[in-house]
């Protein structure tokens, strides 16, 4: 009843179709590559509306998206901005990316331990929004240390120390983040081709040559259905794929924290326990194995677990802060102690909540919960114990950290039911679920 | 990952959720009367942002709406205005509403048949927009006639003829005016529950005390398929009776045109001769049947058939258009036949294509693209032999006219596989297909 007449049919061969792209979606269609690269100008110009991209959004969270459609998406995204060309360096480049996790500071480990043999690591990165934390948020705990970086210095610091950890740049798929705002307000964020497109335009963007995916999975993880995850994974892998990037993944778990630090300082001084050779076993296990997987996806040789021992990676580190502003003598900010959760009985702990933990940790200050807000450095929670460890009555098993004591009741109550204390052992599960592709 | 947070959620029990709802419908859930009412006042007062209400649209066109939830959105949308009381009027108020058909001109003929009879009949309706016209259009081709009326000479009328046909003024149900504009450019359009409560959102407003709906059913109506025309039908017949407008449907044939006229001024023409006791068949049984069932539901005795024969229902028609500054006396405007579509062989018309032939009269004119447009009064197509009629080689089956010649090649090109001639009569079809509650 609505839309073309006598009028608007003609001349509308030349103009963008935006209700009949919705509508073949809305019917279950697969739109075509030329559809796909119109209507993100369109959307770009203005000419299609938010109004109706959050409708296409909602079919597409309804109809899901081919592979096909899924690289070509990406790739519209891509083309809303620059894409760097890291061919000039001289060096293979390999990237990781992760889902995100409660205690997650593997990229704090592994940008610069694998950057110690050879290859460049040119990790662009975001802040934490939600109970799980950004791996800038972290590193700005460390006095003086900047994550911004002028193009050329991001080059020099490519190519002279091989790691950087930095900011994505503006002109990094800005479509990427107007659709993320979009669905952020319209209940489209947890579609799995949107995801995929999503972080795989900003990291094709980035110029990597290859790319290693970490897919949290657990209540503690955007993914807690190991299908779901491997369905990640592999969307993301013909992304990148078709983008030219070489992309493999492995799933990992996130029912538990990794390691014992959760917030930004603390979870620093923990990356640089393992950087320094020592560490909970998790996150040194899982380093390595993350480190292996992205050397052979950059065709280096290299024995991580040596460059942890011996010093190699925790120098590289230091570099790499010094080459950003940061002091890596200097002490860390620190918080009192607000409150302990004790163990209600003896016994073995059996399960800690990564979910519940990460939102005590932000509820402590540790994370936003807007974009642009602030983040207290020095807030957190330390895991005193964790699943296989004995407990006596009483003992603390969670730290929690902070300059608020105000926000101390909020953190208990998510905390509620959070340890669970048995007579024996957990079953051990393994940290890698699944490997795809390495 | 994203939304509530320590300072999010804090006085988040008093702010309303709209990603919450939106998410919810998304999931299949079903939205609460509160959260129904909430939405729509957030929606009006611009809190739940259009981008939202699109994705929560596309989230309901997937998801459907059950019985309950679509009364709530039908009142909250009728709540945004205001509902006329009617019941000082000291006659029994009954409506008709027409989802559109080709060369439907119905209302003209019924409005005042009903109003012989001593019942009231507030019909505010609407201007067409694509292949099915819009009664205010047809009736604007009567010299000096105004679809516009204050208030008070609004109510004179009903009280002392009977019968008005006015526009829906801005204040009855603004939030659904909102809605249809939005729903138009996400592809969101065809939704029962948002028909539905589209039409009864404004027919409740209006203050009928019941209601008659006949849904077209057909390739030239807006439902195609009599099970969806059926489930429209008993939507809307719930959300009546949980207003208390006490209604009844109608489900009609709508695969050939109704009479021999379509367009403005040619159906105002046919209506005439249908008020004055001659008329073509169809459109006389159908508005003889229409007006039974609409005396029936405002519980008022009557003889249809004898007031269009006596000469009674043009009178009355007489009188409303006078009401409202017509020339009942005036001729009709012209205008030339650009061209005629002729039998290709001799035989008999089996089939004559009601989209097509709506589609023709639009491009020549009788029909607009976009709201606001003006229509050409003269233009529209003549039927001159109708399916079951012998025809000869090169006889001419339909007249097309209009003031543009320009338009001719457009409404010609319509018409490819329009007619349809065969040896033997086609097997004849009811016009009234179903009856729901009448």
């Amino acid at each position: 009843m609505s839309g073309a007449g006598p009028t608007g049919a003609s001349g509308a061969e030349e103009r963008f179709d935006g209700v009949g792209v919705i509508r073949a979606k809305r019917e279950g269609g697969e739109l075509a590559p030329r559809q796909i690269r119109d209507l993100m100008r369109a959307y770009l110009s203005g000419e299609f509306a938010e109004e109706q991209m959050s409708a296409l959004l909602m079919a597409i969270f309804w109809r899901g998206m081919t592979s096909a459609e899924t690289a070509q998406w990406t790739g519209a995204m891509i083309a809303s901005g620059e894409r760097a060309d890291l061919s000039g360096l001289g060096r293979p480049t390999v990237d990781k990316h992760s889902t995100g996790g409660v205690g997650d500071k593997l990229s704090l480990i592994i940008v610069p331990l694998v950057a110690v043999f050879g290859a460049a690591v040119p990790q662009m990165s975001g802040r934490g929004l939600g109970h799980t934390g950004g791996t800038l948020d972290k590193l700005e705990s460390i006095p003086g240390w900047r994550p911004d970086l002028e193009q050329d210095a991001y080059l020099r610091m490519l190519d002279k120390i091989g790691g950087v950890i930095t900011a994505a740049g503006s002109e990094m798929a800005p479509a990427d983040r107007r659709l993320y705002a979009l669905r952020d307000i319209t209940a489209t964020v947890e579609s799995v081709p949107l995801i995929a497109s999503s972080i795989m335009s900003k990291k094709v963007a980035e110029g990597t040559q290859s790319l290693l995916l970490d897919i949290k999975v657990g209540n503690g993880a955007f993914m807690t259905d190991l299908g779901r995850a491997r369905l990640l994974g592999s969307t993301m892998i013909d992304i990148g794929e078709a983008h030219g990037v070489r992309t493999a993944a492995m799933l990992t778990a996130m029912d538990t924290p990794l390691g014992r630090a959760v917030g930004n300082a603390v979870e620093v001084a923990e990356a640089l326990d393992v950087l320094g050779g020592g560490g909970p076993a998790d996150v040194r296990d899982l380093s390595v194995a993350e480190a292996e997987a992205m050397l052979k996806l950059a065709g280096v040789d290299g024995d991580p677990a040596a460059a942890l021992a011996d010093g190699r990676a925790l120098a590289k580190f230091r570099e790499m802060i010094r080459a950003q502003g940061g002091d890596p003598d200097q002490p860390l900010p620190d918080s009192p102690v607000l409150g302990v959760v004790a163990a209600p009985r003896g016994g073995v702990v059996r399960r800690l909540d990564a979910y519940a933990v990460g939102m005590a940790s932000w509820r402590l200050g540790a994370g936003r919960s807007r974009p642009g807000e602030a983040v207290s450095a020095a807030a957190g929670v330390m895991c005193l114990a964790k699943p296989g460890e004995p407990v006596t009555e009483g003992q603390p098993v969670l730290e929690l950290r902070g300059d608020d004591p105000s926000r101390l009741d909020a953190a208990r109550a998510e905390l509620a039911g959070a340890i669970e204390i048995g007579d024996d052992s957990p079953p051990s599960t393994p940290l890698i679920l699944e490997r795809i592709g390495v």
